[in-house]
C-alpha cells in the first residue's frame, strides 16, 4: 500500500530535480511508511528508504515500517542522520517548510554542509488528498461509529448535565464502538458558549431553553471522522428555530453543488453568499470545510482563500455556521467523498432540528 | 497569574537586550496569557502584549487573554502582523527557534526587513518550570483523578478484555471524576507488547499470566498528571516477578536521592546504575523522566544527556522502566516535587507487585 504512495512521491521527487525528500510531519511519515510513533524523520531518495527515531520506538518502527531501513538513536534524530551520513551524498533535499522548525533546519544546514535543503509545501499532503479505496473504507469505518454515537447520545443529554459530561459519553461510546480514540477534544459548546465555533466541553451545565452543539469525530486505523450537528434542548428561542434552516439549506446547497473539478472557494462560496443573503453573512466567519484523512485537517482547504481544486477521491467536511454573540450558534457538518463528478456524503446522521 | 510571568519575560528581554519576543509554542502562549486556542502567536514588548489569532477565537481570545491586545485575522496569522506593523520598529526579536516553522521564520524576515529575529530556545521553558502553587494544586487535582482511577481499574481489568477496552475505562473514569481530558493516548500494553516502552492501547486482548503496563493521565486546568504501574495477570512468570522488584528499587533510589542543586543527569544515574548492576542495563532506553506542567514533556529534562539542574519547584516523573523484547517489560512512574532540597512524591497509587 505504502509502496505506491512512495513511487508517487519518487516521481515526484524526479520532477523537481531533488535527491531525496525529508518527512518531518508525523501523519505524512504514518501515510508513507506505516509508523505510528511520535518521533521521527523519513527520508526518502530514489533508491532508498529511512526511518529515524528513538530507542523507544526500536520493536515498533519495525513492526510497523516494513521495508524501511531503521536508524534508532538515542540522542537527537539530526545528529543520528549525520553519524550515519545519511545526506551526505545527496546534492539537494527536500523539506516540509511548513512543519520543520526552524532549529532543525539550521542544524541540518550544519551538519551537512555540502547539501542544499530545498523548502517545499504541501508535497506528500497533495498526494495523501486523493484517497485510495482503503483509506475511504477507514474514513467510512470512523464515520458510521460517530453516527451511531450521535442516535445514542441523544437519549442521554439532558438539562442539567456538564458539557464534560456528554463529552465523556461521547468518547467514551466512540471506543467501545471500536474507534482508536478521539479525532479532538469532543467539542460540546450550549447556551451563549455555542457562539464559539471552537467551544471545547467545559463544567458549564446544560439548561431548557439552550442550543447545543455537539462536534466529534473519532479515528480507525489512524482515519478520522468529523460530525457536528446542533440540537435544542427544551424550548429554543424563536431565533434560533429562525437560524437553523438557514444554516441546513446552505449545507445542502454546498453539497449539491460539489463536484471535480471545481475549484474548493466556489464550494465556500455556494454556501457563504446563500448565508449572506439571509442576512447573517458576518455571523459566518470560519471557513466552509477542509480536507479529512490521517488529519483532522488536510488538503484540499475548503475556503474563500483557497486555491484548491476538488477532485475525485477528495474527502471533505462541508460545515457552515451561524454564530450569533451571547445567543448562540448553529453548524451542521457531513464528511464527503468526490466522487464520478459530484459528490458523495458519507454521514447518516440526521439532519433535521432535532429538540430533547 | 500572568502578569508575574509576563515581567519575568520581560526581565530575560532586558537581559538578553531583545526587543520583544514572539511566542509561537501554543503551551506557552497558554501559560503567558491564559489563551487556550489552537491557532495564536503571541507578542510581548517591553511595552505591549499582543495576542494574534483568527476569527474562529474572536470572542474566546477576548474571555480568556485577559490584558492582551487581540489581533484576529481571517488569513495568515503572520500577514496580519505584518499589516498591523506589530514589528515595524522593533530592531530585535526573539522567536522560539525549536518550534517556530522553518516557513513562518521565512515570512517574517520578508515581511519585516528591517527587523532582526534572534533564534532563542527555552526561554518561556525555563520560567514555567519552576511551578507557582497554583500550578501544583493543579497538579495534584490532576494526580489525584488518576490515582483514583488507577484503583477503580484494577476490579475492572481481567483476562479477555481488549486493550481497548481498558483504555475507555480509564479515560471515561478520569473525565467523570472531573478531568478535562486525556494527557495523552491511554498506554495499555499487555504480554509481550509491555515491552514497548510506548504502547498505546491495540485491540489485543488481555491474558492469564501476561504483564499489563497501564501509563495514563489527565489535565486539571490545562496541567497533567501522568502515572505509570505495571500489574500481573493470574500468573506471572518466574521473569516477571524477578524484574519488577528491579524496577521498584531503581525508582525508590532516585526518589530518594532527588534534590535541589542536584544535576538531572545525575538522576537519571541513581536508578540506571542500579538497574545495570543488576544485569538489565540493555533494557533500559529510555531517559529516567521529565519535567510536567501544562506540557506533559516538559523541562527540565531527567536523562543521561540533561544539563539541566534539578530546582526548587520543578515537577518531574521519576520511570525507570526494563523492557525485554516479546517477554515483557515494568515500568514505574510517580510524580514528584522538588520541595525544600528534596522531593516530594505526588503520587499515591500503590508500588508493590499487584497480581489479579
Amino acid at each position: 500500500m505504502t509502496r505506491t504512495r512512495i513511487a508517487h512521491v519518487r516521481k515526484v521527487l524526479e520532477d523537481l530535480d531533488l535527491d531525496a525528500f525529508l518527512v518531518s510531519h508525523l501523519p505524512n511519515i504514518r501515510y508513507l511508511s506505516g509508523f505510528t510513533g511520535s518521533n521521527a524523520f523519513l527520508i526518502l531518495s530514489l533508491r532508498r528508504q529511512i526511518l529515524v527515531t528513538d530507542s523507544r520506538y526500536r520493536e515498533q518502527s519495525r513492526n510497523e515500517a516494513r521495508g524501511f531501513q531503521i536508524v534508532v538513536s538515542d540522542n537527537s534524530l539530526v545528529d543520528a542522520m549525520a553519524r550515519k551520513s545519511l545526506f551526505s551524498r545527496r546534492r539537494r533535499v527536500g523539506f516540509e517548510a511548513h512543519c520543520l522548525p526552524y532549529a532543525s533546519y539550521g542544524n541540518l544546514k550544519k551538519l551537512f554542509p555540502g547539501t542544499k535543503f530545498v523548502p517545499k509545501f504541501n508535497l506528500v499532503e497533495s498526494i495523501a488528498a486523493v484517497k485510495e479505496a482503503s483509506e475511504v473504507a477507514a474514513i467510512r469505518e470512523a464515520i458510521s461509529i460517530s453516527d451511531r454515537v450521535f442516535q445514542e447520545i441523544l437519549d442521554f443529554i439532558k438539562p442539567g448535565l456538564r458539557e464534560l459530561d456528554v463529552a465523556a459519553e461521547i468518547s467514551y461510546r466512540q471506543r467501545k464502538a471500536g474507534a482508536e480514540r478521539d479525532a479532538f477534544d469532543v467539542i460540546v459548546a450550549s447556551g451563549w458558549r455555542s457562539a464559539l465555533p471552537h467551544g471545547k466541553a467545559t463544567a458549564k451545565r446544560i439548561r431548557p431553553g439552550e442550543l447545543v452543539t455537539l462536534d466529534f469525530g473519532c479515528s480507525v486505523r489512524g482515519y478520522h471522522s468529523d460530525l457536528t450537528r446542533t440540537i435544542g434542548v427544551g424550548s429554543p428561542s424563536r431565533r434560533a428555530r429562525e437560524v437553523y434552516p438557514v444554516v441546513l439549506e446552505a449545507q445542502e446547497r454546498a453539497i449539491g453543488a460539489a463536484r471535480s473539478g471545481m475549484p474548493a472557494r466556489n464550494l465556500d462560496e455556494v454556501a457563504r453568499s446563500f448565508i449572506r443573503s439571509r442576512g447573517f453573512g458576518k455571523f459566518f466567519g470560519h471557513s466552509l470545510g477542509h480536507g479529512l484523512g490521517l488529519q483532522v485537517h488536510e488538503l484540499p482547504k475548503v475556503s474563500a482563500l483557497s486555491t484548491d481544486t476538488l477532485c475525485e477521491g477528495n474527502v471533505i467536511t462541508i460545515e457552515p455556521g451561524i454564530y450569533i454573540p451571547r445567543l448562540g450558534g448553529v453548524r451542521i457538518e457531513d464528511d464527503v467523498l468526490i466522487k464520478n463528478g459530484s459528490c458523495v456524503v458519507l454521514t447518516s446522521a440526521p439532519k433535521e432540528f432535532i429538540v430533547i
